[in-house]
């Protein structure tokens, strides 16, 4: 039995304790300061009020106050913070344990430090660590929270610099229903699993662009928007030295963020025509990390466009999402800028 | 004002007449033997009793017998015959048609000529027409018949050999919703789109096994196999010879047939743990394309890993399928098979 410590209590973090209490592990789940009710009413009965699942037997909720004896004897800690909280898991988390303790980070995200140059959250943990060097490793792939704590089937990638450790770590979690590919190849896994949070918002724009023309959801449309995303992160993948054997995990995880929730309604809202403001207050207090890594993206390739370095013309449902988030209405969709000829 | 004489007035050569006629073109609807209902019901009507749809006003429809004047001065034949009418349309119309006409086919699709050789449409119709010179053009991309109709934009893919002759057949059917673009790589296109129709089988056994294990449809499981479905599928594509430049129309149109209706209606009977033979049964006169050619497909990768050419274990999910269609139970998912390590 090992002793897993989960930092970031909200619905993916609560979700991971699944698959590891599932295998007898000793899971603690450790609230930050922002899930403190959610904390509070686990201890009390056991339910988690976001995921809305009863947290499996046995799993040990602590407050953020509760932080040492939470990581004491840990073989393991699971970032499972947002991607706004990333800073803070670094600045608080990161910097207090022991190197000897791997770190998983669920946690994604990408982050533009100007010119062009993007980082995945495990290389800008490692950055902001400096000398500190921790084992960083990440999960990507189709996962929405409450599928996994309904025991949906799920193939996703465990991905870190140690295949050996990657192997270890598939063990905690390796279930009937939690199906574990492993990859070195971090920025490659990290950036598609990233990217596919802003292209959900692409594609479901068409749901409420269908919606406010005839009151349908059509699906040709969705279809389209969706195969031009999955051309687009390829090209986006190239520019920053990925290869194209993650696409697959890209597209999966597309499939699902398009079903899964938060970005697909916010997509639907600004394709029915609310602008970008008004969708995003309708959402009050939801987390919107497509927003965050649709904008990165965007800014990102201008930067990389202003050195010769990319075409925007080459992206043009990115242009189109980067202009509806300044304002811009999504309908007209540039639908002739995505016509090309191939020779 | 151009002529486009469409042979095969199913759902999709049907649809076809949308854009087609919204840019004012003569489209004559021309009805195999197999369509005479429909035909004899347009022509009194103007309704399409598949299509569900009041065909747009001005098409003309023929009965099969009414061909040659169907032909008379036609500038463009397009094919919209199903997959079983392959054989007929190559016997009947193309060897009576002038070379000067050029084809355009719609009909999704691919012949094993045992050996592991598997010939696209267009490849076939050039091999059985031997000397017979035509220009052999096709269809490609996320595109379902009943969405065509309701003008739902998209984005799908004229390919074939001579791109200035692809340039003028775009003016014909480029509409505000029927977006298209070209490309000569006429092999790659063309079984992108043919694997997709397999692979939706694989996807939408996820939506049977999920209602039967909780009544419920999830989607991590879905989107697991999705991803699984395009790895596959960019495999089965190097193996042919095709670039990963048509990974991105397979994925788009993977997710339209995923949605779309029949693949799905036996994909989630099987998953629900139908055997083959009750759930095809079920689907009576239905027209399944995704069995022909998930089995073609398998045939062909079973007779290139005979001869060392490929390996079936690399394409675990098309395995499944064959299986299934052997009479084996969709579940259990081999999701074991789907797990690998990348170093």
């Amino acid at each position: 039995m090992s002793v897993i410590t989960i930092v970031g209590a909200g619905m993916m973090g609560a979700a991971m304790a699944f698959p590891a209490r599932g295998n007898g592990h000793e899971v603690r789940l450790v609230g930050t300061h922002l899930d403190r009710e959610i904390i509070q009413e686990a201890k009390e009965t056991g339910y988690h009020k976001t995921l809305k699942h009863q947290l499996p037997e046995g799993v040990k909720c602590y407050q953020i106050e509760e932080l040492a004896p939470a990581l004491e004897k840990a073989d393991l800690l699971l970032g499972g913070v947002s991607s706004f909280g990333v800073d803070w898991f670094a600045d608080h988390i990161l910097t207090v344990i022991p190197q000897t303790l791997p770190v998983l980070n669920i946690t994604k995200g990408l982050v533009h430090q100007g010119g062009g140059q993007l980082l995945s959250y495990p290389e800008y943990y490692a950055q902001k660590l400096g000398h500190k060097k921790l084992s960083l490793n990440a999960v990507g792939g189709p996962c929405i929270s409450f599928e996994l704590a309904s025991h949906d089937p799920t193939d996703i990638c465990f991905c870190g610099e140690d295949i050996a450790l990657l192997r270890n770590m598939k063990k905690l979690f390796k279930t009937s229903y939690y199906h574990i590919s492993l990859s070195t190849d971090v920025r490659g896994v990290e950036f598609a699993v990233a990217l596919k949070n802003a292209y959900a918002l692409g594609v479901t724009l068409a749901i409420g662009l269908s919606k406010k023309r005839d009151g349908q959801e059509h699906y040709n449309s969705q279809a389209a928007l969706f195969g031009q995303s999955v051309k687009e992160m390829s090209k986006i993948l190239a520019l920053y030295g990925c290869g194209s054997q993650n696409l697959s995990l890209a597209a999966g995880d597309l499939y699902v963020t398009v079903f899964g929730g938060r970005t697909r309604k916010i997509g639907t809202l600004l394709g029915m025509g609310y602008s970008f403001d008004d969708a995003v207050a309708q959402l009050e207090g939801v987390t919107l990390e497509s927003i965050v890594i649709a904008q990165r993206t965007a800014d990102a390739i201008s930067a990389l466009a202003e050195q010769g370095k990319a075409k925007p013309e080459d992206l043009p449902l990115l242009r189109h999402i980067e202009n509806i988030m300044q304002g811009a209405p999504a309908n007209p969709m540039p639908w002739d800028a995505f016509e090309t000829e191939m020779q």
